[in-house]
């Protein structure tokens, strides 16, 4: 008998001024659903701030299964929050925000409010250590092979959390979400650690949350590296064994 | 200097009735667009045979910039193909396919029309050789360590073509969709392989177009073990070296 790491979708609700809307359903590994939900919302631009997201909570509605609402997270947001509707709106523009070359991508973002991060303190060489500290605290990885992890290290390099997902995009947006229920945003001075490749989103992420510093297992991408750049997020890629490649 | 794998959003325009509605944009590395958007149609239920879709072209819209329209293609689909409404709703509609537990994804392919696979005639040890043939054929992932591939074999595991993108789905969507505008569809006796782990929109690209056995590098999650079972597919996961876990 082989462990095989547990895939279902989870929907997220958004509940705004009394009516709920569906607002996405992503294939994620169950945990830390409410944490995914709100490192989505923020992700995503739906909430700007922690303080827009008044509420997670997994769905309650009985006219769902049992198992229908387990995989069911409804997010309480206040007036200011995006709706679904203005953000397929504003992906789907043909405009100068078109959505379909980089430079957009990266006005888009600048759009939303995000501003720089504040540069790392930390020396190229001692944040490549930081993916050695993965494995012994990813709790499913090893007896499945089948798991990304994201962590976030203090300013100090302590490392404060571990969220483990089948996606690579999830297990970032549950540990960003984890620190955002927890207080902690903007993460200045803090790193964001990732088992995989380096996306656009996965900077995103990053840049969004406010982290210094972004450290990968693997290889990172042209868009990924580019909107890093932009707005002043040191990159770390390839790192093992306390080396790696820095952009 | 490194090299960096290339990532870009492509946009997909639905062309259908004489007007045109955006569908997707997935962030892609650019190369292979045109069978990209035939095979993310496929897979995605928007066409549920080969002849719904009329043409896949680059986008010729002169309002567009230069870098725009290369990031942008206009797939023309007849009139028995789902519109971008109808998916949505299909997606959030919270009844008995509400698309939020296992047993309702299933459902919904069995509502699509796909049907059961053949079954494949090759031994899973002969099929957990196949994931060896691929570094050979891989143009990019060399240079960078960034790319996914994807690949089919023939009933007689003759490889045909192999496919790379930053994202492994997008790798997968862009083998099927040069199979389907081969006309090879569907892909009775043949072989998917594939370089990275096996989730259930993996498995429901595969059972979609056809093919009879799916091969891995990584591991497989339990939704996409469980779809397989469903439709009859052979899954072989773990596969290197001519050693591999059949599911």
């Amino acid at each position: 008998m082989d462990n095989v790491v547990v895939e279902e979708p989870l929907q997220i609700r958004l509940r705004r001024g009394g009516s709920d809307e569906a607002l996405a359903v992503t294939m994620r590994t169950p945990g830390a659903d409410l944490e995914l939900a709100a490192g989505f919302l923020l992700a995503e631009g739906v909430i700007t701030e922690p303080g827009q997201l008044r509420e997670v909570i997994v769905c309650g509605d009985r006219t769902l299964t049992p198992r229908q609402r387990a995989n069911t997270v409804v997010a309480t947001v206040d007036d200011r929050a995006e709706t679904p509707q203005r953000l397929l709106d504003r992906r789907f523009t043909m405009s100068s925000a078109c959505g379909v070359c980089g430079s957009t991508q990266l006005d888009d973002l600048r759009e939303r409010g995000v501003t720089n991060v504040a540069p790392t303190t930390h020396s190229a060489e001692r944040l490549a250590q930081l993916t050695d500290e993965l494995p012994a605290r990813q709790k499913v990885f090893s007896k499945t092979g089948g798991l990304h992890a994201a962590a976030l290290f203090t300013p100090d390099l302590e490392l404060r959390r571990v969220r483990e997902d089948v996606g690579r995009h999830n297990a970032v947006d549950k540990v960003i979400g984890a620190a955002l229920m927890a207080g902690e945003l903007p993460l200045d001075g803090w790193t964001l650690v990732c088992s995989g490749r380096i996306g656009y989103e996965i900077v995103q992420k990053a840049v969004v949350a406010g982290v210094s510093a972004l450290v990968a297992v693997s290889a990172p991408t042209s868009l990924a590296l580019d909107t890093a750049h932009e707005f002043g997020l040191t990159v770390v890629a390839f790192a093992r064994n306390g080396v790696g490649t820095t952009y």
